[in-house]
């Protein structure tokens, strides 16, 4: 789902003149994908596949990732990797270009795009650090069945269909119903009880925000939406801020979009938000149990500014300040 | 919901030896309702019907329950109101019988349920309370749609039947389409951009606990679920206490379930407990954000243990306890 949104934000964006290649394993090749308005035909993703590429955009698993991103970075191409392969290695930069752009500078040849919930978090987290530092972050996540794939999407699907027709739905894909259901996890578990997601959002908050010490925790729940992710936070910061001065610092911050009037229940939700490129931030409030907390609402594509949409960012910004892989020179239009 | 509800608990628990009389407004009176393998006629709801009755169960809005609970009352009845109406007042005991079953006994002739989230969350957070203390509580809630009462239910079945024929939902009921959505909001709007509902949780959770200063905050969201509010709590504690520890402590509390195995992804869901009686509990696991806290995962039936069943385990303690209203002496088998 990630690879097919990056060619459609390529195309919105108008990046890359064009010059696109589509590249996957040889059970896809010679398939076709929609394009600008024509189609690609899926090329043989080898050791060859990357002569002449100047950014290689990657939508796949970690194991294609941590294979094939070294060779093209060998062909002289910029990586930006979706995957978690190369999220946690020192020496690749892990950005998000409103909160950490001049990271890319530092790239080695692999820049890697971050999780779908850490993404849209510092987004809003960002300003509120440069205002007043941060303590302490408790995130509880309402996630998309897009963010584990199509194949979860397409279960949902049927599984609505079985409802609608008052059948018992079956799930096959996922371990549970997602279906008129929340489920606290899907993910592999890991240490002391967290899930895999919840280490992601927590490792990758503190890189990209460089904060090695933020103390921050989240737990993580799958939710009957298609696309779209929300995250309720809870935020202690270093000095007081109002919620009227936290709500004037997200209006004017980059990649934000403040919703939020509670009089007229305004706030954002991922069925009306899905398909755009923004953050949005809804439901800002100072946090009652605390003297220097806020509580807010979070809302992203995570399809797009959680996955796609930020690969592209970052390969935007790679272009602006002239930076390539490995010291390469990247020309002023690059073939992605 | 609630009062239908009601009835099927009031049957299943064999309580009140059938002597049941249903009441509402001129609008349903002369209905039937279930009740027990038989029908119930629906009496009309006046100054003259509590007259006889030991025990009244309120389901109505706060509204019905601020005029008609004093004269139920002035009648000789202890009333159980699952409304708001009288939630907050100092001389009516919010209960929750595991929890403070005791405060039954200073009841003028009105005890009160509490709100459908307070009543899991304190079921969870009394036993980590009286053995290692409360400093903090974080809550963001994933509420069903029956929370919102039965248009809710049926605007969101609508909604999925539209979505399984390719049509755009509508919503009507709801500022929001709940369907293949998650909603924050959707309560009246309270000071300090909290809602009704936050307000509730906060105040009703102390009151319970007996803990007036509590530290303690919530952001609600209602997910497109039937029945089974989930909550991700967020606990900071006095002492410190190991999530293994925590684990046993849950397992021998009243009331309460464990499923807590994130290696075979066992936890608990609204659409598995739906329908049953306990407070579920998963996800246990030390917060990594603090030394002295612990994550949780909490389900319930929204409409049994957060409103229904807890008001009939009220009714069945306090005829235990042989406490009716008012000072007046309960019969041992009461017609409620």
């Amino acid at each position: 789902m990630v690879g097919m949104e990056m060619l459609r934000v390529l195309a919105q964006r108008r990046f890359s003149d064009g010059r696109v290649t589509a590249l996957a394993s040889e059970r896809s090749t010679g398939a076709t994908v929609p394009y600008d308005q024509r189609s690609l035909e899926v090329k043989l993703l080898d050791e060859n596949a990357f002569q002449g590429v100047d950014i290689a955009l990657f939508a796949a698993s970690s194991e294609v990732a941590a294979t094939f991103a070294p060779m093209a970075v060998e062909s002289g191409a910029l990586v930006i990797d979706n995957s978690s392969a190369w999220r946690m290695k020192p020496n690749v930069p892990l950005v998000v270009p409103e909160v950490n752009g001049a990271d890319i500078a530092t790239n080695q040849g692999i820049i890697a795009n971050p999780n779908c919930c850490a993404i849209p978090l510092t987004v809003i987290l960002n300003p509120l650090m440069k205002a007043v530092g941060l303590e302490r972050v408790l995130v509880s996540t309402y996630q998309s069945a897009s963010g584990a794939g199509k194949a979860l999407v397409d279960e949902l699907e049927q599984q609505t269909r079985a409802i609608a027709r008052g059948e018992q739905p079956r799930a096959a894909v996922y371990p549970y119903q997602l279906a008129y259901n929340v489920v606290p996890g899907g993910w592999r578990a890991e240490a002391d009880g967290h899930n895999e997601e919840e280490v992601k959002i927590v490792n990758e908050t503190r890189k990209i925000l460089h904060q090695p010490e933020l103390r921050i925790a989240a737990t993580c729940v799958r939710v009957p939406v298609p696309v779209g992710h929300g995250e309720s936070v809870f935020v202690e910061t270093t000095k007081k801020i109002s919620a009227a001065d936290a709500r004037r610092l997200l209006e004017a911050a980059p990649g934000v979009i403040v919703q939020d009037d509670p009089e007229t229940m305004l706030y954002p939700t991922p069925q009306r938000i899905a398909g755009t490129d923004e953050v949005y931030v809804g439901r800002i409030r100072n946090d009652p149990s605390t003297s220097h907390g806020l509580a807010l609402w979070i809302v992203s594509d995570n399809l797009r500014k959680g996955a796609a949409l930020n690969a592209v960012q970052i390969a935007e910004r790679a272009a602006q300040m002239g930076v390539a892989g490995a010291g390469r020179r990247l020309a002023s239009k690059g073939r992605a």
